[in-house]
């Protein structure tokens, strides 16, 4: 069964009724996952190297998950053997007062992915009715009218050539607690330290529904949701790895034609 | 000698006496020095983690060459490395109707780096005053005018904790005839071939000239031109490679210190 299979999401499944801890796709073998990791992340690299000379369709990824998920963990793995060229990332951070001032799809727009470029989204849009949703800024009338309102942009961009693929790192309470631990257990890591991502853990089982009505409300074939269970960083990286290389040998990449009269050029001394 | 020293622009030297097939750094063992390059270009991935961790300077990377000198080819092998968080290219065409209605550092300035972040210009705002000035579309004044906008430019983002390098990527133009005839032969490179490249082969004096001027108008050490021989594409990338890595050695970066709070924070369950 392909991984795009495999982990999309489907109809009214709730994120709580799947296991973080799965891990299909792992061997148990870490060396032997790890290198599988590495040649998934260099075929992305090749397909990558005739997607943008093809400079005719936009990738878009979007990560979203929990703290300590590992949406930084999956670009560098994942993604670590694109050339910088071709490939662009975003972290959408809490929103300045300016982008306060605008619709919340404003600051999205402006970073979306041009021909042959493709874009990597660290949070993105959903994250601008997740957060106030959890914490009541905005009721269920809002939510979804700003969810009919992705479904119509994200649209839009599948329509003008943009392959979009949306993952969801799950990972269990008990899974992101070791993590947080081990940040704030080593002093090089202390940067990484949000004490507010601590205070989050308190709205998990809000976030975890949200998340759900997220995702079903704005799952599509154009712009499908995946649900990755991530309690195990291989497995992650395996998963999304597998899924981004079928969706990119699905897409028929090819070099543009050549041009036969340059054939006969003659370059001037 | 530090690479830094040795292919630092020097005063009113001419580019036309420098030999671009010089490889001073290359060692003739292909091999060896193709995994030399991947040591720099490992090592930059390193210094980058930190720096991105610091989160406090920024680096901006400038490539400037005639067309087929090796851009695209650097960006792939020296910073092809870095975790693609903490990077970001960006390409820099012929201006559009609305940049042209602006100042030539608008478009430029929007694209800076911000703190922990690495940017690297492929062809940037030398662009706007070379081409126009081989082209005649303006003169001696106007040029010399933006010259020292450049210069003052360049300044405040020094003065604003931004690390500044430039490269200018000497190849000669018996190389560049070689490598328009490749791309030429090769079906699967036309849609690197611009006409236009070709034609602008008969300004290639001009070019030079033009850099020369360029360089010693804007060369300073808080934001210094290295004009990089760049026949051998190894050692382009072992000099430009160095040179970052000498940089960012001493740069003297390292991880935020601790809180030691942290140590003693309990994760909620």
């Amino acid at each position: 069964m392909k991984a795009a299979e495999r982990f999309r999401a489907r109809g009214t499944q709730k994120i709580r009724d799947k296991d973080a801890s799965d891990a299909p796709l792992a061997t148990g073998d870490k060396e032997r996952d790890e290198r599988q990791v590495m040649e998934l992340a260099k075929k992305i690299g090749e397909y990558q190297d005739i997607f943008y000379a093809e400079h005719r369709r936009k990738i878009l990824i979007v990560l979203q998950g929990m703290d300590t998920s590992g949406k930084d963990g999956t670009i560098r793995k994942v993604f670590g053997e694109l050339d910088p060229l071709g490939v662009r990332c975003v972290s959408f951070k809490v929103p300045t007062t300016v982008e306060r001032e605008h619709d919340f799809l404003w600051r999205i727009h402006k970073e979306v992915p041009g021909q042959g470029e493709m874009a990597i989204f660290n949070r993105s849009h959903y994250e601008d009715v997740l957060v106030p949703a959890v914490h009541g800024l905005i009721g269920d009338k809002e939510r979804k009218r700003r969810y009919a309102q992705i479904r119509d942009f994200e649209h839009m961009l599948a329509e003008n050539g943009t392959v979009l693929l949306k993952f969801f790192l799950h990972i269990s309470k008990a899974e992101q607690k070791k993590r947080l631990e081990a940040r704030l257990a080593n002093p090089d890591k202390h940067w990484k330290v949000d004490p507010n991502d601590l205070a989050e853990r308190q709205y998990w089982n809000d976030y975890q529904q949200m998340y759900d009505k997220a995702i079903h409300e704005t799952d599509a074939d154009h712009a499908p949701w995946y649900v990755i269970p991530a309690d195990s960083k291989d497995h992650r990286n395996l998963a999304i790895g597998s899924i981004v290389v079928e969706t990119m040998k699905e897409m028929k990449l090819a070099y543009p034609p050549p041009n036969e009269a340059y054939f006969k050029v003659k370059v001037p001394d």
